[in-house]
C-alpha cells in the first residue's frame, strides 16, 4: 500500500484455490471467501483456475445426469454474491444436450457473460473431447474500464488457438483460466510459453492455476501475471493456495486506442461492459514468489500429493511397513512433512531372512522421525503358509512362490492394521521397480497410496539426500541411503542379482517409458542391446501388474496411470 | 456351388479373424493365409476388420516411436502377396508426424489405395480422438467391375458420415471394416443400422467384425451382407473366426449406371480401377448364422473372453477358490467350457465359519465339472495371524478386519498356487459385488481376470439355470443356486444382513451405474430414496477398490473399467 494518487491501472486478483472434485457447495463456498477478499482489497477482476465450481478433472462425473445442471446452480448462486469485482469462475455448461467446458464472467449479482474452452487437450493425462464441445466463438469485457479476453488453458498452449483474435479484436489484456498438472519443469515450460505469448501479442495475461492434489495429479499453482513484454511481474506460491492482488498498468481509455486490425474480429458483438475505470488511492505491490529448487519442486508435489489424497478422502493417519530400506524411507518422511509425525504410523514387519541391520535402521529412522513404530515378525504366518500348502506343493523346490508370500504376509498386516484403526496404507515402491515389475501383486503394492510410484530410484536416493540436506541432520539415516537395495525375501538377496544396477537402469527406463522409444532407438542412444530388450520385456510384461497397484503423484512427463494406457494382452516387442 | 452361367455379381469374403494386439507380423501371417481361402474361393474382394494388421484397440502402442512404420511394412509385405482378389486390410497410417486408422486396398501385389477413417469414436471405451487424425477426404474402387466405397466403423454411425458422399460419387457397394466390441444387445443394434442404412442409401454394405477378447472387450464377430432393401443375407458366426464368401448380385456395368446426383461427389478423383467383372461357373450359396439366445450371447463372450486372456497372456491353465457359492460355480462352468476341465483346478479353502454344506456343495460342483480340486483349510494362517497381530491390537473387539483376513489367506492361498504351477488366478466377483465395495481387496478380488465383474447377481443365478439347461444336468448343483448368497466369514453371516436383496439392487444398480442417472433420477424411477442414496454412496466410495482389480469381460452398456472413469477422490453426492 503505497503513495496516492497512483497511474491507472486493473486490479486483479490471482485466485489459487485447492478445490474438491465434485463438491460443488463446498468448493463455491471457498470460492466466495476469496471474492470477498478481493473485493475488499478494491479488485476490478478476480480470476478462478479451470473448472473452478467443479474442480478439475471432474472426468465422468460430467456424463451423470445432473452434473451440469447443479454446476449451473451453483455458479449462479456464486454470481448472486458478487458486487463489483468481476469474477471469472469455471463450470461444466450445457446447451442443447452438449457440454462445454466454460467460465462465466460474474458481477453485480449476475452471469453477464460466458466463454466456452475452444481448443480441448485430449492426450497425456486428458480426455477432454471424451465430455466437451470445443466453443466457436467469444465476447470480450470491458472491466475496470479495460477490455479484456478469457482463455482457458489449452486455448492459449496451442499456435492457432483464440487469443490472437481477442487482441485483434481490441482485447488488451487475457485472463486465462488454468487446471494445469504439476510434472518436472513445467512451471519453466508455462513460463516461457506465457511470456512469449504476451510479448508477440503486446498484452498482458493473467494465467491462474489450480493447487492440489486429484489421484495421481498435483496442479502446482504458481500463477502468474506477465506484462506486455514478457516479464514475469507477479507469481504465486506453488503447492498453496494463495489470492495475489496485483495492480496491472493500463491507460484506461476507449477501445480506439487499440493497434488497428485489418482482419475482422471473431468476436461475437460488441464487448460486454461490466465496469469502469476507479481511481485508486493505494498500489498493491505484488508478490513474485521465486520458482523452487528443482529437488524441492518434486518434493513439493509429493508432499501435498500425500496430504490431499489423505485428507480429500477422509484420512488423518497413514501406516507404512518400515524395511530400513531407502523407498519407505523417504515414504515416511515425505508422510511426515505432509500430514506431522503423529499421523504417521511405523510396522517393522522382520522375517527369516531380514539382517539386523534392516531392523535397527528402521527403528532409527522412526526415532529420527519422531513415529511410532511396531514390529510384527512374519515367522508364525509363512511357517503356517509353508505347512499349508505343503500337501499342494508336494515336495517342489522353494523359488519365487515362497519370496511373494513373505511379501503378501506383511501387505496382509498392513490392510489389518489399517482396517483395524482406520489408517490408509502407503506403499512404498518406486518407479524403477514398478515399471520392470519388480515387486509383489498384493504384497508391496498393497495400500492406498503410492507415494514415489512415478519417482526413479536414482532419484529416491537423490531425494533423501536433498531432504537431510534441508533438516541439516540426519532425517533420514546415512546406513539406509547407503546400503545395497534388497528386498530381503531370501538369504543374501540383493536388487542387482534380478536388474542391472539402478544408475544403468534409470536412463533405459526415461527412454523407453517417458519417451515412448522404440527399442531400436534406445539402442541408438547408446545402451546395451540385449540389456534393452529384456528391460523392455520387464516393463510390458508387469503391465497387469502396475493396473492392480494404488495410485501415486505423477511427477514426471509420463507417468504409469492416465499417462500411459497400454494394452495389458499385447504381442507388440518393439 | 450350383449350376452355370450365374447372373453377375461381387464376390466378397468377410475374413472375421482374431488378431493378437501388436502381433504385426502373427496377425500379417493369419490375414495372408484367409486371403488365400478367398483368392481359392475366387472372390473378387476380401475384408478384413478394422486395424486388422495391428489388433484393435491398440491403445497407447499406437504412440511407440516405431509403431506406425512397423504397420506399413507389415501391410505392404502382406499387399505383395496378395492377386486378382482386392484385400481391404486396416493399418494405423502416419503422414507428416500425424496418425490415422487407415484401410488399405491391396491387389496385385500392391497397396493400391488407401482411406482414412473421417469419424473417430472418443466416448465409452474409445480414445480414437487420443490418437488418430480424422480423414477428410475419400476414393472409390472398382472391384469386379463394381465401384464401391471403403468406410470404417464408427465412419456409419453417425449421421453426416461419409457413406452418403461415397454413394453420391458413385459407390454402389460400401466396404465396411469394424471392430465393435459385444455389449447385449449389440448385434441387434448393428444389424438395425447397417440395415436402415444400407435401405436408405439403396447399396448393400458388407460389414466385417472382428471376432477376440482384447482385456475387458470381446469382439463378437457376427459379420454380415446386408442388401440394397435392408435384409441381412449372409451372416458368420458369433465368437468364432470365419471367412465368409458371399456373391453380390450387381450388373457390373459403368459408373453411367449408378443413380445421377447433382451434388459434386466429395471424393478426390476419378475411382481407383482394381479389376474388371469375371464370369462365374458357381454360386456361392451364403451362410445366414441365425443370432444366439440372449443368455447364450453372454455366455459365449465370457466363455471367449477368458480363454483369449488365458491363452493370449502365455497361461493354459486357471485355478479357482471354490466356496460352495454361485459366483465361484459359474466361474469355473465358464472356464471349463473356455479352456477344457482338464485346465481348470479348484482350490477349497474352509474356513472355521464354512458350513459342511459349503465344502460338499464345493465337491460336488467339482465332480460335475470333472475339474479337480485340492482342500487347504485356512485355520493355522488365521490363527498365526490373530496371534501375531494380538499386540498390536490390544484386546480390540473382531470387526470387519478379521473378516478380510480370512479372505486374504484365500488370495494369498490361490496366488502362492499360481506362481508355484504357472496358473492364471480367475477371481469370482460379480458386478453386484464390485459395485458396492462388496469384496475384500487383495482377498477375493486378488487374481489375473475377472470373469463375471459385469454380470449382475440376478444374472449370474439366470446363466446358472440356463448353463445347466443347456447341458441338460445339473452341472452346477441346484443347491448352489438356492442357497441364500453368504460370504461366511462370521458366523450365519448372509449378504442380505449388508445389502438389500439382489432383486432389489440390481436395478438400482442398472439405473446408477451403467445408465449414469442422477439419484434423484433414479428415485424418480420409482426406488425408495434413502436405499439408493445408500447404494449410490457405496459404489462411490469402492472406487479405489474397482481401481485395483484385476480386468474382466465387458458383457453391459456401461462396465467398470475404461468404460466408467471416475475420479477416486470425489465430493460429488448427486
Amino acid at each position: 500500500v503505497g503513495t496516492p494518487p497512483t497511474p491507472p491501472s486493473l486490479r486483479v486478483a490471482l485466485v489459487q484455490l485447492n478445490p474438491l472434485i465434485g463438491d460443488l457447495d463446498g468448493n463455491v463456498a471457498a470460492m466466495a471467501r476469496a471474492y470477498a477478499q478481493a473485493e475488499a482489497a478494491g479488485c476490478d477482476a478476480a480470476v478462478f483456475g479451470e473448472l473452478s465450481v467443479a474442480g478439475y478433472p471432474p472426468e465422468d462425473l460430467v456424463l451423470r445426469s445432473g452434473f451440469a445442471a447443479e454446476n449451473l446452480a451453483a455458479v449462479t448462486a456464486f454470481a448472486a454474491g458478487t458486487g463489483r469485482c468481476a469474477a471469472v469462475a469455471g463450470y461444466v455448461a450445457a446447451e442443447g444436450g452438449r457440454l462445454y467446458n466454460a467460465a462465466a464472467v460474474c458481477a453485480g449479482g449476475a452471469v453477464v457473460g460466458t466463454y466456452r474452452k475452444q481448443r480441448l487437450p485430449n492426450y497425456r493425462v486428458f480426455d477432454e473431447e471424451r465430455y466437451f464441445e470445443p466453443g466457436t466463438s467469444f465476447d470480450t469485457f470491458v472491466i475496470g474500464g479495460v477490455e479484456a479476453g478469457v482463455a482457458i488453458c489449452e486455448d492459449i498452449w496451442v499456435d492457432d488457438g483464440p487469443l490472437g483474435d481477442m487482441v485483434a479484436a481490441g482485447a488488451r489484456i487475457i485472463l486465462n483460466p488454468n487446471g494445469s498438472p504439476y510434472h518436472r519443469g513445467r512451471l519453466a515450460d508455462r513460463t516461457a510459453l506465457v511470456s512469449g505469448l504476451a510479448a508477440r501479442n503486446g498484452c498482458p495475461i493473467v494465467y491462474v492455476n489450480l493447487v492440489g492434489g486429484q489421484d495421481e495429479l498435483v496442479f502446482d499453482g504458481g500463477s502468474m501475471v506477465v506484462d506486455a513484454t514478457g516479464a514475469v511481474v507477479a507469481r504465486a506460491a506453488q503447492y498453496a493456495e494463495e489470492v495475489l492482488v496485483v495492480d496491472i498498468p493500463f491507460r484506461t481509455s476507449s477501445r480506439g486506442d487499440s493497434p488497428s486490425d485489418d482482419s475482422p474480429p471473431a468476436r461475437r458483438s460488441q464487448p460486454v461492459v461490466v465496469s469502469g475505470a476507479v481511481e485508486r488511492t493505494t498500489v498493491a505491490v505484488p508478490a513474485v514468489s521465486p520458482p523452487l529448487d528443482p529437488l524441492d519442486e518434486v518434493a513439493g508435489a509429493l508432499v501435498l500429493g500425500i496430504r490431499d489424497y489423505v485428507r480429500k478422502n477422509g484420512f488423518t493417519d497413514v501406516v507404512i511397513g518400515l524395511s530400513g530400506g531407502v523407498d519407505s524411507a523417504l515414504v515416511a518422511a515425505l508422510a511426515v512433512e505432509a500430514l506431522g509425525a503423529q499421523h504417521v504410523h511405523g510396522v517393522s514387519m522382520p522375517s527369516r531372512y531380514s539382517s539386523d541391520g534392516s531392523r535397527t535402521d528402521a527403528e532409527l529412522l522412526a526415532a529420527n522421525l519422531a513415529v511410532d513404530i511396531q514390529p510384527v515378525p512374519i515367522e508364525p504366518a509363512f511357517a503356517s503358509y509353508l505347512s499349508m500348502l505343503e500337501p499342494a506343493f508336494a515336495g517342489r523346490p522353494h523359488d519365487l512362490t515362497e519370496e511373494n508370500l513373505q511379501s503378501r504376509i506383511r501387505g496382509t498386516i498392513l490392510m489389518a492394521m489399517s482396517n483395524k484403526f482406520g489408517w490408509l496404507v502407503l506403499t512404498t515402491g518406486n518407479k524403477s521397480e514398478v515399471a520392470t515389475g519388480y515387486f509383489t501383486l498384493y504384497g508391496d503394492s498393497a495400500g492406498g497410496f503410492a507415494p514415489i510410484k512415478d519417482v526413479l530410484k536414482t532419484d529416491v536416493w537423490a531425494l533423501c539426500r536433498h531432504l537431510n540436506a534441508r533438516a541439516g541432520r540426519e532425517l533420514i539415516p546415512v546406513a539406509i541411503i547407503d546400503k545395497p537395495p534388497s528386498a530381503e525375501l531370501r538369504p543374501d538377496q540383493r536388487d542387482d542379482q534380478s536388474l542391472p544396477p539402478y544408475e544403468v537402469l534409470d536412463p533405459i527406463l526415461r527412454l523407453y517409458v517417458e519417451e515412448d522409444l522404440a527399442i531400436a532407438d534406445v539402442v541408438a542412444r547408446g545402451h546395451d542391446e540385449a540389456l534393452v530388450r529384456r528391460i523392455a520385456r520387464l516393463v510390458d510384461v508387469s503391465e497387469h501388474k502396475r493396473r492392480q497397484g494404488p495410485p501415486g503423484v505423477r511427477i514426471s512427463v509420463k507417468a504409469f496411470g492416465k499417462d500411459r494406457r497400454m494394452p495389458i494382452t499385447n504381442g507388440y516387442r518393439g
